[in-house]
């Protein structure tokens, strides 16, 4: 039997004669509230898994779920491309943000809701829609060609809002058996409709608490002030040395591991950032960029350290005379290749430590942390995926990075010693994590087409 | 008719022969639900003043409600000592803190329960077993004497937990009505039943809030940590800087009109603080005390700066990597005379505005501000008051100051030209405030005591 690839007009066609079961499915799937931080919604992620795995043996793949200690992992695969094929792994995930404020939703976020070619519905896009859109591309390959153009393995998890906490701890088990050369997510936006982009890295992360604690209850700041030291007054002077007034982060050997980018590889990255658009979107008017980069080089390629949360005493309505008994400080890190997040955490904590007043009791929690993730600008997959963008959208396809951070992704790629291509048709307008989230079929069609001609040309190059 | 002054065996004896109507009207008066805080309970604090002025008829005193925009004063005078006798002016309050977290009240804090002596209710000590007392020794002195030793002026407000709003706006139009020589203010602690004590004196205070804002939503860090200035860190840097490191504040003039004590004043003050108590207490090992001042000198004679609250961001369980659109500090001074709080506000203001990033928008809020108040340690009439704590205690009377402010008491100091004397029997124990408060039967017949003697010596300087 010669092997005979689909062409685009078959792929348009398979899509046009299935368009009503696409939209069905689809629903279907967004109908499952699947909210992983909230327990009392398990069954319903079990559900979406049982779900996802009979979308998967309708595409005529082989299946089964793999037990994580929280969610199961859907995952399927297909070998038959032969050994000189990459082997491509295809990474998404079936659960969802919570949906509160609920008040604030136009319709209920697990009916899915079409207003002409617009979906809303919690998950519509993230990440429900855009992994939706790659199975059916790969149940299209294997019905119009009987046979992908890649080996190809899926694994779809049920915990990425919360962490990956299930998949994190299975990994270095199941490392053998989801082994690949490239990994696909399409977890992504593009900046826009006329820009179709590819994500080329994101930061890591490390994310910790400190506590500050004087006394073992409020006090009243008439009786106590001038006695015991407030925990708020430690807590700005320890945290208001972490930056210099340019910006530097000053916890020392804090930089010593960051890999500048070289000019071609600079020159590979659509660094393009419209101050006045961001002004009028954010209504920002102070910038936040280390001295002597811009501020998508500060957010892109130079890692930061933000305090996510500062709580102490009483900040409600009116006023409360308290001296805090304890204060409080979120601190993350957002890390750039190749800096260590342990390492990181270690410094930070170091440096903190010194900082503290004596006599003041400090705790510290750790809430995670998250490997850089960086793809190389000369990455064969990259450009493949580039490829298949560019032919699908007609216009050049740029390259990008994300301030962001996905620790599983780091995870996979430094455990499975694979490359990550990261992409998709998001819009950062749709809403994701926030009410009235929304896709379009339209993205559909089209994130169909490109997980199509990615997984071809990435065959192509081995033929 | 020949004045006879009622002996201390008298008025002991009229105490014992009225016990059971004193306990009736007492737990009547605590039965009311005058949280003047809470609009919904206005009903119950306009019962309360009627309670009130009801009790001072009893006590064949001229009594009347004087109107103020939120709740009535009761007013009550007899002047009949004639011109060489010094005005007094009893000041008191009748309203109470609110009683929530209600679950940790043993009994109904409305609902006076007496177990052995002592009384648990709201208000049990703060304000209302202590103006209780005084207004009997008053009533006692009626009675047995027929004619008071000073001429009196009894004034109680409805508002004082609220920050006198209503009457501190009436104050100037019947400043001439309640003019008086001494005010007495039956509110506060000893510090020990073994310690009787006078408190000659309180702190100013300045509150305001100071709100930092970037953005005009809650933006994710990784998408926008190094593009914006998050103001959680423009908070911690434009706050930290008020202190040095050995606890001077570093506002330009902010020290520039305190007067300090004399060696004459401060040897007459009583500075006894146990430090391993106080740690023991409070769990408290960090000091907050200004350089080359101890801790109690600190909280006595020195103006404080303290940060009551920081809120920024996300601050509860767990972790979001939020960089939040605005940053929240509650900012108090505490005043020594002659500081002038909105001098202070001023400087500070200028001081926080100074420091204020390039693009950051700052908002300001005022929450009121109290003038200091210091007794001279010469004064005749806390030494008529030390006087008769010493004589019905059998102890020698402390002179001691407060760290805290009423705001009211300083305004009434400063329109009335009057000094004011602080006592009472309260104890730091006492829960004020809190669930549980509670007083005892011993502890009013002790203050009825001492206030009829402390009018009596007041009286007898005159005579």
């Amino acid at each position: 039997m010669v092997f005979m690839a689909a062409t685009l007009s078959d792929l348009k066609k398979w899509y046009t004669s299935n368009e009503n079961k696409l939209k069905d499915d689809l629903f279907s799937f967004l109908r499952f509230k699947s909210i992983s931080t909230d327990p009392s919604h398990k069954k319903d992620s079990l559900a979406c898994a049982d779900f996802l795995l009979k979308l998967l043996k309708e595409a005529d793949l082989k299946s089964e779920l793999i037990e994580t200690p929280n969610y199961p992992l859907v995952y399927a695969e297909n070998l038959s491309a032969g050994p000189n094929a990459p082997t491509v792994l295809l990474y998404g995930h079936y659960d969802v943000q919570p949906v509160d404020p609920l008040e604030l939703w136009e319709s209920d976020p697990f009916e899915p809701k079409l207003v002409g070619k617009t979906v809303f519905a919690r998950g519509a896009q993230d990440n429900k829609g855009q992994i939706f859109y790659s199975l059916m591309a790969v149940k299209a390959l294997l019905t119009l060609q009987k046979k992908l153009p890649v080996n190809l393995k899926i694994c779809i998890e049920g915990e990425e809002e919360s962490a990956s906490v299930g998949f994190t701890k299975v990994l270095p088990k199941i490392k053998d058996k989801i082994k690949a050369d490239v990994i696909l997510v399409p977890d992504f936006d593009i900046p826009d409709m006329e820009t179709p982009a590819v994500t080329m890295g994101m930061r890591g992360i490390v994310t910790m608490e400190l506590v500050l604690k004087s006394s073992n209850s409020d006090l009243h700041s008439g009786q106590h002030g001038g006695i015991v030291l407030n925990p708020n007054r430690a807590l700005v002077d320890v945290l208001s040395g972490l930056w210099d007034k340019e910006g530097k982060v000053q916890i020392p050997k804090f930089y010593e591991d960051v890999v500048e980018l070289s000019p071609k590889e600079k020159k590979a990255l659509w660094l393009n950032f419209d101050e006045k658009e961001y002004q009028k979107e954010w209504g920002v008017e102070a910038w936040g960029n280390e001295h002597g980069y811009s501020v998508l080089e500060s957010n892109w390629i130079r890692p930061t350290l933000e305090v996510n949360g500062l709580g102490g005493g009483y900040f409600g309505k009116g006023f409360k005379t308290v001296i805090p008994a304890k204060a409080t400080a979120k601190i993350s890190c957002r890390l750039v290749p190749n800096q260590d997040p342990q390492k990181i955490l270690t410094i930070l904590k170091n440096y903190l430590k010194a900082k503290i007043p004596k006599g003041i009791k400090a705790e510290y929690t750790d809430f995670g942390t998250g490997k850089p993730v960086r793809t190389p600008v000369s990455s064969a997959a990259a450009d493949s995926v580039a490829s298949a963008y560019t032919e699908i959208f007609n216009k050049p396809c740029q390259k990008i990075l994300t301030g962001g951070s996905v620790p599983i992704i780091g995870d996979m790629v430094h455990t499975l010693n694979a490359e990550a291509v990261m992409f998709g048709v998001g819009l950062d307008t749709d809403r994701i994590h926030a009410p009235n989230e929304h896709f379009s079929l339209d993205r559909v069609e089209k994130g169909y087409l490109v997980v199509a001609r990615i997984l071809q040309i990435l065959g192509d190059k081995t033929r």
